[in-house]
């Protein structure tokens, strides 16, 4: 039972469907009656009918991530967590997995819940296919969405995110302005952050005239005797590089422990760049030269972001920081 | 407003209560009123009220941790997640810190919710003065309570955990035994679970005879130079040894980095054994030897014991499981 299937019951448009929710004045008490009686009638959630009697509300914010053993969604919720509450805001959590399906029913399920806003963590969350994405459109019909990493042009919908593009094309640039030419790039993901990250390295390469490289990883987000698996077996079929930058730093690690694995020399026989500067960046030895995508200031900036939105009802709609990159053992003075 | 305030002010008993928010047919239609009138009059949490009018279940369950970037448990609330998605349940997180305040606010955002059952994640919950745990005997009032490595007897909770005294015990006699006696125990938590491992290196040091020397971390846990920083001034120090057991596996990633910072062999001039056999055991070189706490059995026993409270009321109250050493480079054959 959606404010759709109410409004269509009731015979009124959605929006006074929402000015009796909201207890608003102006609707008739005709018609409130008669929306108020759709609700009864079908058990609209019982929160949302509690939220419409105006009772305080709960000071929540909904976050949705696909997967929360994954370090950097993990690392997003732990900061994001922590910046609601020094707002007076509790966190509630779900783990929607990578389907539409699941994710359809975690927003409904956190919709259910009286928040007073909803995050979704990661870019994996926007389709490329415009009615994918219609199960944003409708969350934020009725609560504000916060888009971490991910860009929607909609309204009540806010994006805050990193320039994926240009950062790895930076650091593409700078690894084949310091003499390395057969950089190898190495990615697990095609989502909307992974394609930028894709294309910044394929931009950086063709523009200096060399050949992009890319090999994609198709297993799980933590596999990584796979990653090493499929780098070795690219060097016993002949493929050989000295320079390779992955989308995130745990194939990172895989390629250090390829060269470690070979007895190859880091930086000099291969130099690696990794992604996010995850805490993963310093379990290595050498250390991982990684790309720091800001993520406590993104999560930050959010976070004030729909603060300014819940306040106000004003916030920046788009926001883009800059990455950094982060000059670890892993590559040469870059 | 809790139980107790309802039936005090009602003059009923708190089973009473719960006997009228749960239906229950054994309740007289005056009582019931009487009940009803005081939860009405004291605004007693919406939900609470729905699930007492008899609405369906919302299916979902609440799941605690001090902090989701934590990679052990992350893990923890991605194995809940994915099997309590499989038996039709979905999972709200809340994220609580390592304050009794903030855990006490977070017990009852989540019971707010319609939460059907609630499981703590990490052995911190537990405190050792006994009525500081109260805000869980509360909780398990209304809601059955499950315990991840955390033990408490008490109706309506039920632990499941690991024996973290044995398994270290074990490891440690194995390392002793394999020849290496000057043995360093490197840890950070003085949690339930934290102590357990302490007294296991401690009691196989000493029934072998020899001196335990304990070395504690007093940083955050990702902290991982400011641990290899602290083992490096004991080097300094002149404290030599050639064993190492640390309480998880980012303590003893940071001994793999001192030893290679000092050009130390492993595991010849030093062997290293983590805890948790968590996914940073294969992102070392060589790969970490480590203690598996079996923490996907210990969720799914967990969930398992979950259901069958949920639907027939009866489950095993206290289940442990034994730890095994994964063996890996970084320690001669155990």
């Amino acid at each position: 039972m959606t404010i759709y299937d109410i409004s269509e019951k009731a015979g009124v448009s959605i929006a006074t469907v929402s000015r009796v929710l909201n207890g608003s004045a102006n609707v008739s008490e005709e018609t409130r009656q008669r929306v108020l009686e759709v609700i009864d009638k079908y058990e609209y959630t019982p929160n949302a009918f509690a939220r419409g009697l105006g009772l305080n509300t709960m000071r929540t914010i909904g976050i949705m991530c696909a997967d929360s053993s994954d370090l950097y969604l993990a690392k997003a919720i732990y900061y994001l967590e922590r910046q609601l509450r020094e707002n007076g805001y509790h966190c509630i959590l779900c783990c929607s997995g990578y389907e539409l399906k699941t994710r359809r029913e975690s927003l409904e399920l956190l919709l259910q819940q009286k928040v007073d806003g909803i995050i979704l963590v990661g870019s994996n969350y926007i389709y490329e296919q415009e009615e994918q994405n219609k199960y944003i459109l409708d969350a934020a019909l009725t609560t504000p969405v916060m888009l971490l990493n991910g860009s929607l042009d909609a309204p009540n919908v806010y994006s805050i995110l990193c320039d994926d593009y240009t950062s790895v094309q930076e650091a593409t640039n700078r690894m084949i302005t310091s003499g390395i030419r057969d950089i190898l790039y190495f990615y697990n993901s095609n989502s909307y952050s992974g394609k930028k990250k894709l294309y910044g390295y394929r931009n950086a390469m063709e523009e200096h005239g060399l050949k992009p490289t890319e090999v994609f990883f198709n297993g799980t987000h933590e596999d990584i005797s796979g990653m090493t698996g499929q780098l070795l077996k690219l060097r016993e079929n002949g493929q050989v590089f000295h320079g390779l930058i992955a989308a995130d730093d745990m194939l990172a690690l895989a390629a250090v422990k390829y060269a470690l694995t070979l007895g190859l020399r880091i930086p000099d026989d291969l130099a690696v760049i990794g992604y996010n500067n995850s805490i993963l960046a310093q379990c290595c030895y050498p250390e991982l030269t990684s790309i720091d995508n800001k993520l406590e200031a993104l999560c930050q900036h959010l976070t004030d972001t729909l603060m300014d939105v819940l306040t106000d009802n004003y916030g920046i709609k788009n926001t883009m920081f800059s990455g950094d990159l982060i000059q670890r053992g892993t590559t040469p003075k870059l």
